[in-house]
């Protein structure tokens, strides 16, 4: 039996979900993979707050270098969270040699490339499970699992409270503001919702799963991002007529040479495994060239689900230090297969345009008649019914065209005056 | 770069996936991995069928032990199949220290224990991903991914055969013995198809997922086993009617210091992801007492999946040499936690019940009489029209009770006079 001790930067939700796991199955990790695993320290600036977890007072410190450099320190494990401090705590780790398992997304999507360099220079490893998709072991499924396939295609539910608010919404038929506010209340939602509702958390996973998948870090800046911010119930109803649930999906997709990558509320048909993803679960669909479609899903946050993710990873880099084999699968593997990113404008899909026009003879010919100038097709077109002079919802399915024919359309159609509020513009994703 | 040549035991279906796999992505995997794969020599009996890939006559030999004894197999890949001779070269190869990558779940079901021990013996690795699910990387996600997790259900839907003909019958609202044989003539069934079709086939790949999840062998006759063989489409339609549909499932339960493991034609709602898994796709749901339910869906069979899945694991087997890291994750390790598997006698479950009843007075009152008698509670009952003096369906939801509780129980309503043929009885499957 080999013995191992951690370092735990953060004792919030998390770290004690960490610490507790350990307590409560410490004995059947050891029992499957004859590694015994225990707390050394643990740091936090709030040392008083009941975790649900009792540790030593001697084992807990505000100081996180004096966790990081204890020399019974084997494997630091980062649960801060953030761009700052969190990022050269892990550099001090990684510059000591010592492996690193962290749940922290945004860190990894906006400084990967220092991090990774850094574990590579020390001849260590650098875990990351927990940061996308909570306890759903898509990372080691990309790295290992479908290491021989060229990824195709990847669309993922990655945010457990954007898609609990747009389930709420479509079960209960109450507005975003109204399900965002309860979320809130509830503790599902941040007080200061925007990283999640505004696609931003989303698209640091999609920049992580880019990596692992494409073997480059793409820049954030070059992420196509739209939340769910301001979503109308109303979208959702008609979407639901049309046989289509609203998700905001992470859509990843490598073709003719070019990447693309980005966020979207979009349209999923009813009867696709991505609908039936509800409340606070993720889900990730990856397509490779040898497996076909696969699917991976469970719970996308939470102390509990996360704690299992960095738990299998205290493993992994246990199992490293017990076979001397650090950087066995690292973290990340340059092996660029494509030329570049996709430019914003030129995405190729289908949309779902609402369209708020007068009701008048020969309206709907005039707003056909842009899209046509734009080779845009229609799919199919709803008026639905309002009084004589009133603005009437106009829906309409469109064919695939360009972004850059979108904007253009939607210019012309939102200018004219028979049109009284913009166009609402909903991606379809047929995953094609 | 690291060189690792591969010995391949069975040129068929998968065996020629594997060898188009390596042509077809191997410099990719060289880039990611920095381990470059090759062919080294491969043996069939059947040398001359067109395989769809091109190998060097060189390479070929009928002799197996050709293949594993030469000094150039780093590592030997068993496709074969079977329990008879695929045993004897595996042993042959991990006594030699070499790594085996197998997709062979009839040999790991009834020969598992001996297969592990030769590794450990041998200090060499046995990997075997494609043995369940075909593409899903389910056994690297219980054996590290959920390593931190006691393993409390597992449900899966494991043989693309069946699941591919229950999906036709209902969709299709062909009988049985039709969509069988048109499965055949299309090749998605075996001319034998009792392996799949009377659940053995799904059996022994509980038995590989109970190892894995409750450290302990479970020998194969101690699995209850039931296929769909003559399942009649009336039934499949009851079921849409009453919300749920059929699937074969196989279902693995820790509680109460038992183990449960069986295989059933089980009606699952309607609403649960389980139920909207069709045709050849198969998917697992396992859930841990930390991580909550998770679930992983692809094609269960079929040569580019199982290619996939066995491409991975000779890339785990590679790593572990270019590490020296063999056994650095155990194909099985024994970890008991529960004292016994539970008999089929304790099973308790709900049951959908189909009993044909002639149409006379008191008839329903002395069916739910004999069920009361037993502690059988029914949570609905459908009795189907039909002209007076007729024998009409009564479809009869359970609450849940004893597998001898529900032997007992048909036995005496079989035995009535009323009754013209055997009882249909399918377990509802609540995932509880």
């Amino acid at each position: 039996m080999k013995n191992y001790k951690i370092g735990l930067l953060g004792f919030g939700t998390i770290g004690a979900g960490v610490v507790e796991g350990i307590e409560r199955n410490g004995a059947l990790i050891a029992s499957r993979t004859d590694i015994q695993l225990s707390l050394n320290m643990l740091s936090d600036l709030d040392l008083d707050t009941d975790r649900g977890v009792t540790v030593e007072r001697e084992r807990m410190t505000t100081d996180s270098l004096k966790v990081i450099e204890s020399p019974d320190t084997d494997i630091v494990v980062e649960l801060i969270g953030g761009t700052g401090i969190a990022r050269e705590l892990i550099l001090r780790a990684l510059s000591l040699g010592k492996p690193v398992v962290t749940a922290n997304k945004a860190l990894l999507a906006e400084h990967g490339e220092e991090i990774y360099r850094t574990a590579h220079e020390n001849n260590t490893d650098v875990f990351y499970e927990g940061s996308v998709g909570g306890g759903i072991p898509v990372i080691r499924a990309l790295r290992e699992g479908l290491v021989a396939n060229e990824i195709e295609r990847i669309y993922g539910i990655l945010n457990g409270t954007c898609n609990y608010i747009l389930t709420s919404m479509e079960q209960d038929g109450v507005p975003f503001d109204q399900v965002l506010a309860e979320a809130q209340a509830e503790g599902f939602a941040e007080a200061n919702p925007g990283l999640d509702i505004d696609g931003i958390d989303t698209s640091h996973k999609a920049v992580i799963l880019a990596a692992l998948a494409y073997g480059k870090q793409v820049p954030l800046s070059m992420v196509t991002i739209r939340g769910i911010r301001g979503l109308e119930i109303t979208d959702i109803q008609y979407a639901a007529e049309l046989g289509y649930r609203i998700k905001l999906l992470a859509v990843l997709k490598h073709e003719d040479g070019e990447v693309e990558i980005g966020v979207y509320p979009a349209l999923v048909p009813l009867d696709h495994l991505l609908a039936s993803v509800n409340g606070v679960f993720n889900a990730v669909m990856v397509s490779g060239d040898v497996v076909g479609d696969t699917l991976y899903y469970g719970r996308g946050a939470g102390r509990k689900p996360t704690a299992s993710a960095v738990l299998g990873d205290i493993v992994d880099a246990a199992r490293n230090l017990a076979f001397s084999s650090p950087r066995r699968v690292p973290a990340f593997t340059e092996h660029t297969h494509y030329e570049r990113v996709r430019p914003h404008e030129d995405i190729r899909t289908r949309y779902y345009l609402r369209v708020s026009l007068l009701d008048k003879p020969g309206m709907i010919a005039r707003v056909a008649g842009i899209l046509g100038a734009q080779e845009i097709s229609i799919a199919s077109i709803i008026q639905k019914e309002c009084d004589l002079g009133c603005h009437a919802p106009v829906i309409i399915l469109t064919h695939t065209a360009q972004e850059r024919q979108f904007q253009a359309a939607l210019e012309q159609i939102d200018a004219l005056k028979e049109v009284d509020r913009p166009t609402v513009r909903l991606r379809i994703e047929d995953f094609k």
